[in-house]
């Protein structure tokens, strides 16, 4: 960036909200993927719509990228600022703008993770259940349409929207919903915003649904001989209509890895973790329709956990996966993301399995199959440019599989540069009407360049 | 339409799928709101997406206006082709194109109406439960973003949509979605193609989510002194987490209407009208904690519909209810569809029944309170402009007061002529960006042209 130009913008926003320290551009660089690091010129910790209205005017005037970051928890690449320009932290707007208790509704400012949010209205006997396991910021879940374990129950991030403060590219403020449950009125802006990772417009209110803490909540998991037959019991689930609160695919591997990682000791086979919630009947009801259809299919290690402890034992073990892979050293890690119809899902975890077989890399299989949408988790030798390439192969052609069969290249982690290349194979012709609202939103290319489309 | 484009549409459509006749003329004049009838030069019956590439080529290069109709059933005149040119009428487009019962999953074309659609899946074991009262077709309720009852358990139809094939304006076909259940990929189209009311583009085929029919269903009603504490009851139910398959508010006004014109004998009383829906178990605990928690309310008259005639005309009731005001003669009926947060459905819906009083016109109040969302319903002599002015009146100032209060002028059946007027009330500076994703997807505004901006 030009020296006038940074100049103008410690002028008009403040040199105590800019910061070029080693450590904030560094952190700025990446996310939670093994995408290139690239530096942001500076990073901008604005503390209000009327500091992101500024910022985004002089931005648009002299085309210089500008690149939201939340928590950075992302995994393709999203937040990293790849044509320099601002990165945008929301770490000074974390605040809880209002909150309406009767109507399971709360409004907040964009910076504020999941577990902030929980920890605030938890007290009152509500939650906001989407779960994507990293503490991610509210506004990073809802560019990318995060989900996670409690989707099969609630959906994704953008179900849970009302309305949206966000401020376009031109600096226009605009809200995107309104306080009703449901509207036919005008086009649904919520909707898009939700998943367009920044590229569209910054966030910088959301308006979102809340639940009543279910006053029951119960955990079982199971054993299946193959990852298929896993999927096939889940599947028979969600036929039968029962309302899981989660349902959770981890293979036999991932357990293994897990257990050692966590001190555990969960049979190490293929296996379905499950979760009901409601009043203390109707669990106890679904937990037991739930049982005996498990075995109608052949189960075992029905077990349900039955103390807090073992409740929490279980998720914290699902939760830490993912890190139970990332702490081997010396390793790198890639996974796919695929989500198809619920019929294709057996299908595909044996593809994606038999895929991790053939590369010889150590990686398992898990996922949220009551959405039919399941992670792929590769360990490669960064430096070992046949290891990089075999992992990379399996990503490929899961998400290539995926998108034959119906469905897409990514469930929840979203678009990022990582799949930026499956886009015209999953959307065909629509992709050049999403690029040109992509231009009709921000005429400069200044937001988030780089991303989604190539 | 001037006559050497006349017979370049009958050459190039074929003459059998055009119709000039008086009668379908007049039935495509109009729907079932009151808005001023405008016949179309031409209805024209496309039998498959070609058909449809076809018309809007010629239609796109000619400027010539194409208004898609579904049923006619909608109640803001968005079916009437205000600006003369093509009536697009899908009665040969009912088809069912796959049926995907593991998936819980149907791709249909869109003259398909709800009730066909469910006959043919209600045989296995299947139901698509939204449900507006009228038997409109999939595409128009998909184009209005319509509801109805059972909207506090399902969503709207735009929840119900995995992917839709689209014709632009242009001639371009492309698919918004996948077969995916959630996908985080490209930007969300299924959203914004919902409730576009044929402005957008024309849907020519719908995947549509499907669940199973419940076990058991089980409705139950009960009294209130007021509408007022009718939705303070309401309120209580959504808190509590119970998930009603159904939750309705029919004042008492609105109970002697249809009484008479059905026979009748419901308490003639400011009602809640529920349905419980799942296994025996869970239904019976529902109506067990919704029963104790009305009747900790003040309820009167709580009463279970034992026996299925008992239900089948609990919601025979329900569903006359539009036609028992609009049967009454020589009177015309307009009536508010506003939808706000729940804690301001009780001061809504009071001050809504007073204005009633106050105009001196027949009129209820009833809707799905479960989302904040309610009716009135107003008769008038279309032939008095007081008593029009006054009817007209009490809209206004619904919509108005929902607006105000963080809700929405329309919960359900959106905009079309009718409620042109609060778009810039309800969205703000949005509405420019509303237009601006008009012009680029229709940039010679051929597609139904008139509706939902002024
Ligand atoms: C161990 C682990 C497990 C995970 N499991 C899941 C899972 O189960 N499900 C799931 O969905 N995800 C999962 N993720 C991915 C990640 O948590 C989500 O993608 C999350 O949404 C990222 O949020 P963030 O705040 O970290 O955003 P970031 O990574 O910082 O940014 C993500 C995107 O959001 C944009 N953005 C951020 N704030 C705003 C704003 N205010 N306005 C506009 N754009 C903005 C950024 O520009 C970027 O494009 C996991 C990640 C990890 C590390
Ligand atoms: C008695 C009564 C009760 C009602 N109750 C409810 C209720 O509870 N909830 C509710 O939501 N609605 C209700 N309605 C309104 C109505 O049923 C809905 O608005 C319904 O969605 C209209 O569908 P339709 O097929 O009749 O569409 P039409 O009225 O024919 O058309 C509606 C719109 O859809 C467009 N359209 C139709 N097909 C297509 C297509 N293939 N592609 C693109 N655009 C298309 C048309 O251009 C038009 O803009 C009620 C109506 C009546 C008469």
């Amino acid at each position: 960036m030009e020296t006038y130009l940074y100049e103008q913008f410690l002028e008009v926003l403040g040199k105590e909200k800019i910061s070029k320290s080693e450590s904030e551009l560094y952190r700025h660089s990446r996310d939670e993927s093994s995408h290139p690091y690239v530096e942001p010129d500076f990073v901008y910790f604005p503390e209000g719509v009327e500091d992101i209205v500024k910022v985004l005017k002089i931005a648009n005037e002299h085309k210089i990228p500008v690149t939201p970051y939340g928590a950075g928890s992302g995994l393709e690449g999203q937040a990293i600022p790849i044509h320099k320009g601002i990165s945008m932290n929301f770490d000074n707007m974390k605040k809880i703008i209002e909150f309406y208790p009767e109507d399971l509704m709360i409004t907040v400012e964009p910076g504020i993770t999941r577990l902030q949010l929980n920890e605030f209205i938890n007290k009152h006997g509500l939650y906001f259940p989407i779960d994507p396991g990293a503490d991610a910021s509210i506004g990073g879940m809802i560019a990318n349409n995060a989900s996670g374990t409690t989707a099969v129950r609630y959906g994704s991030m953008r179900d849970q929207i009302l309305d949206l403060e966000v401020v376009l590219a031109n600096g226009t403020v605009i809200h995107t919903g309104s306080k009703a449950k449901k509207s036919s009125s005008g086009y649904n802006l919520n909707g898009i915003m939700a998943g367009s990772e920044g590229t569209l417009g910054v966030i910088t209110k959301a308006t979102l649904k809340l639940h009543g803490i279910p006053e029951k909540v119960l955990a079982a998991r199971c054993t299946f001989n193959t990852p298929g037959e896993c999927a096939e019991a889940a599947q028979a689930v969600l036929s039968c209509g029962i309302q899981v609160l989660r349902m959770e695919l981890v293979d036999a591997e991932s357990i293994k890895q897990v257990n050692s990682y966590g001190g555990y000791a969960f049979p190490e086979e293929h296996s379905l973790f499950f979760e009901f919630a409601g009043t203390p009947n109707i669990v106890e009801e679904e937990a037991s329709v739930v049982e005996e259809l498990m075995k109608e299919f052949g189960c075992s290690n029905w077990e349900r956990a039955n103390t807090p402890k073992d409740r929490a034992d279980l998720w914290k073990a699902r939760h830490e996966l993912a890190y139970s892979y990332k702490h081997i050293k010396g390793k790198a890690s890639t996974g796919a993301d695929a989500c198809v119809p619920i019929s294709k899902l057996a299908e595909m975890v044996v593809f994606g399995r038999t895929l991790l077989e053939e590369s010889g890399l150590i990686g398992g299989v898990f996922g949220h199959v009551g959405d039919g949408n399941f992670h792929t988790m590769v360990m490669y030798d960064p430096n070992d440019p046949v290891e990089k390439a075999k992992a990379k192969y399996t990503d490929d052609q899961i998400a290539m599989k995926a998108i034959e069969l119906g469905g897409s290249c990514t469930g929840e982690h979203g678009v990022g540069v990582g799949k930026m290349k499956y886009q015209l194979k999953e959307h065909g012709e629509a992709v050049e009407l999403m690029k040109s609202i992509k231009l009709l939103f921000d005429p400069n290319g200044i937001l988030n360049p780089g991303k989604i489309f190539i």
